[in-house]
């Protein structure tokens, strides 16, 4: 029986498997070419190609036919009617080299290159994936390892040249409330003249990322050309880089990381520079947040990454400093997509707001301009405020909204939130001890964040705070009843808020 | 919006992705429920249940209808027209004890059980399982954790009990051409008196498993009453253990390791141990082949999951003892299914093979008499000579196979082996330095093995071996042109036979 390429009409069927890539065949088309289902093989249309898992039926498609869902048919650029070639794929040359990963070899830049060029293609699958992902916790790369990845993710996907130098700033998060930083930071530096194409992610493991706040507002998929017009014009951006294809790999690798969620450093490393790397930014500010319940608990952590970061930037050419900021509770009061939005839009239109949302973003803006030479060395958070609170960032704000899409007249209570609420109060008089990062963070997720944008929390206190029998300590927002009774059973459990004298747990129960 | 269980009519579609679980629901259900596609729900019908992913479609299905394909509907026994419950998953708990394990925690009994259990219902998928078999490389498991292991695969699969005490045997495989060795121990031990109702893997790694090289010769899938009602007859099965549904999440870890290419030692023993734990062995040799190329490559590992097995089998109650055996080069000659079976009849038929085969089949056979009393240590294994040579383990090996549905008077001959065939001869005169294991196996599955059953490789000779000027030294077979050629050029590349004064390469090329 020889296995070989066939060429088959192609049915576009009305089948959503969200990115999944599959594509049903005959069964006796399968029987001749020996293909077996949850197989995988490779669809050809002219110079495109994808791999997909193979579905077998008798009675869908007819002999000769495959019908493939819409996100394999878009990728492809085929219609129905339209034919392709399909191959087996008989083997995955990087599942070895993965595993030589896991029996702690290096890897060399030829290896690493097979393995993106085959992650993007869809060669291998989450299983290879996660492996990968999770070998990187025990070994990390070396320098040369993540070069070599950092290089492999921005040649297999799109890249956008500016003709002006490009800034940008990237935290990595971690800290819930944090996805709406850059939404004061982006307008901030852009009225003050730097070039800010902002492309910011979705997600990995907290409840919000700035993609998801921003889209609260505005639309934040754009291809590339439509986002060099929108940041030529406005000088900054708030987009999803998903979406733009730059290194495309990191998609797949954050759904994977999502699902499992982990976030290696080297990998988180190679996240954040190889998309600021297919932008062409020149000059990159990375603010890595640090204390208990961040992603980086210990200064010498974070030390250790920021010296990873530069070392890498260096490599790749790009100007980069890393701010190490206090991540120790969420920043500002609000966690989840539209709690967030409308709280950067509160402080924008006001000047009024929590200084960990306010004074972070006009640091980390005010580095930028002392880094692009607009300000001398300490003096550029001034030139911020200035601007920031003489309502320019604000105005800047809109027009970013209105290039994207978005309605810029809108007010911060216009933003819908979730409708099923529930407040948890203080028990007595006291303080507050601390606010715990991680429980808030899996509060917000179960009430359905990021995903249900109106989904979140809102933390009224800070550590050190006092606080009266009764005042509100958070309340929980959700979009369902399910996820909200949920998120409050495990905001009971986690207690995410503790008092002076409060009793954590009684023994035996 | 609220999400909460809803009442479908199932309709079966014809539809086969393998042993993938999905659901098709409307798109008007999967918005007012709030489904998306891609997520995963849980299917509920009676006391059976299970969790599939999403697919919507508008046209495929009305609202109130759901498509189940055939697995789906068969594990739950439901037929066209039937209704089922379907309730969304929100949240893994294993997905999180899995993180901690990523990060080097101990996990605890229910914790593990958990995650056995989400394993084994499909609450957890690929990505997940591959973290933590890539987790059990680093960390592995404490003893603890490895028996809770154990016992949670075991409590959720079937248990099969025997009125005799049942023995059995293992070799934790790794090496090419060692599926075909329980071929002769299972009717030896068996026409010597003893239950042994062997149940075998198929290959992880290797090109092929002993169910794999049985289902040559025989079928190998049985209920769990019709393989005792086989037992009981004939004293010796070789069997499948995978569609027993003992330990059923040992199949899922072994598919996700087959595709991995990682089989990790704690994972391993798990594997071997729960399913004769649920087999109700009460006494077990385990294998070990030890040699360059082999799963254990040096006697100090070896000699290290020695005690693992013995230390878990004592925990639960079995009496063990492990063998370890050379397994620098490949058992026999043959490797891949067919060519092993062709092998194994061949040597119970005539008496007449490689030392490696009969010598380390007789050897284990022998062992296990003298743990069961019937032979004095150290005479073990001239009962069992006297059993192989008198043709009485071939007369035996005839009922086993006619009693799992074979035919027992096929010969060595009859049994069909890949048309797609290339010798390699040796290019001098000279002698063998080294058989490689690894190149051996790799060469062997691009032939196809172990899924295509005819495809695999002979080989002529053995290290130490004199071979003159165009001999063979080894013939690859497949049953595709494509494949057997890219199994050549694999062979070329990876020169599996060494022979002295060859050039292995030369500079530059």
């Amino acid at each position: 029986m020889v296995r070989s390429d066939g060429e088959f009409k192609v049915k576009v069927l009305d089948l959503d498997f969200g990115s999944f890539r599959f594509i049903i065949i005959n069964a006796s088309d399968a029987v001749e070419r020996d293909i077996k289902a949850n197989e995988r093989v490779r669809i050809l249309k002219g110079d495109r190609s994808c791999t997909a898992h193979v579905m077998i039926s008798k009675t869908i498609i007819s002999k000769g036919e495959v019908a493939l869902p819409k996100n394999v048919a878009d990728e492809l650029k085929v219609r129905d009617g339209d034919s392709v070639g399909v191959r087996p794929v008989l083997s995955s040359k990087s599942t070895l080299h993965i595993k030589r990963k896991v029996l702690g070899d290096k890897l060399s830049q030829e290896e690493i290159r097979t393995i993106i060029k085959e992650v993007v293609d869809g060669t291998i699958g989450e299983a290879e994936i996660a492996s990968f992902l999770t070998a990187q916790y025990f070994y990390g790369l070396t320098h040369d390892e993540l070069e070599a990845l950092i290089k492999a993710m921005v040649e297999t996907g799109a890249v956008i040249e500016f003709e002006d130098k490009a800034y940008d700033e990237h935290s990595i998060g971690g800290v819930p409330g944090n996805s709406k930083v850059a939404l004061i930071v982006v307008p901030t530096v852009a009225a003050g003249g730097l070039l800010i194409p902002k492309t910011s992610s979705r997600a990995i493991v907290s409840p919000s990322g700035t993609a998801d706040t921003m889209e609260v507002l505005a639309n934040v998929e754009f291809e590339p050309e439509e986002l060099k017009r929108i940041a030529l014009k406005t000088k900054g951006t708030i987009v999803w880089g998903g979406a733009l294809r730059l290194a495309p790999s990191d998609d797949i690798f954050i759904r994977v990381e999502h699902r499992l969620m982990i976030d290696p450093p080297t990998q988180m490393v190679a996240s954040i520079l190889a998309k600021k790397l297919a932008m062409n930014i020149s000059t990159l500010i990375i603010d890595i947040p640090v204390g208990k319940g961040a992603k980086v608990e210990s200064m010498k952590e974070a030390e250790a990454l920021a010296r990873l970061f530069v070392e890498q930037a260096s490599r790749l050419g790009m100007r980069t400093k890393c701010t190490l900021s206090y991540g120790g509770q969420p920043i500002g009061h609000c966690v989840g997509p539209a709690l967030e939005a409308r709280e950067a839009l509160e402080a924008l239109l006001t000047g009024e707001g929590a200084m960990s949302l306010i004074g972070k973003a006009l640091s980390i803006a005010g580095l930028l301009f002392e880094e692009a030479g607009v300000a001398r060395r300490g003096s550029g958070i001034e030139i911020a405020k200035q601007i920031f609170y003489s309502g320019k960032s604000y105005d800047k704000f809109k027009e970013i909204i209105e290039a994207q899409g978005g309605n810029p007249h809108v007010k911060p209570e216009d933003i819908p939130v979730g409708e099923h609420r529930i407040d948890i109060e203080a028990p007595e008089d006291s303080y507050v001890t601390h606010v715990d990062n991680t429980a808030i963070t899996l509060i917000a997720r179960v009430a359905g964040a990021p995903l249900d944008k109106g989904a979140g929390v809102k933390v009224y206190v800070k550590a050190g705070g006092k606080v009266r029998k009764g005042d509100k300590l958070l309340t929980i927002y959700a979009e369902s009843k399910s996820k909200l009774s949920q998120a409050y059973s495990l905001a009971q459990q986690l207690q995410p808020v503790t008092l002076e004298g409060m009793i954590l747990k009684v023994y035996p129960e």
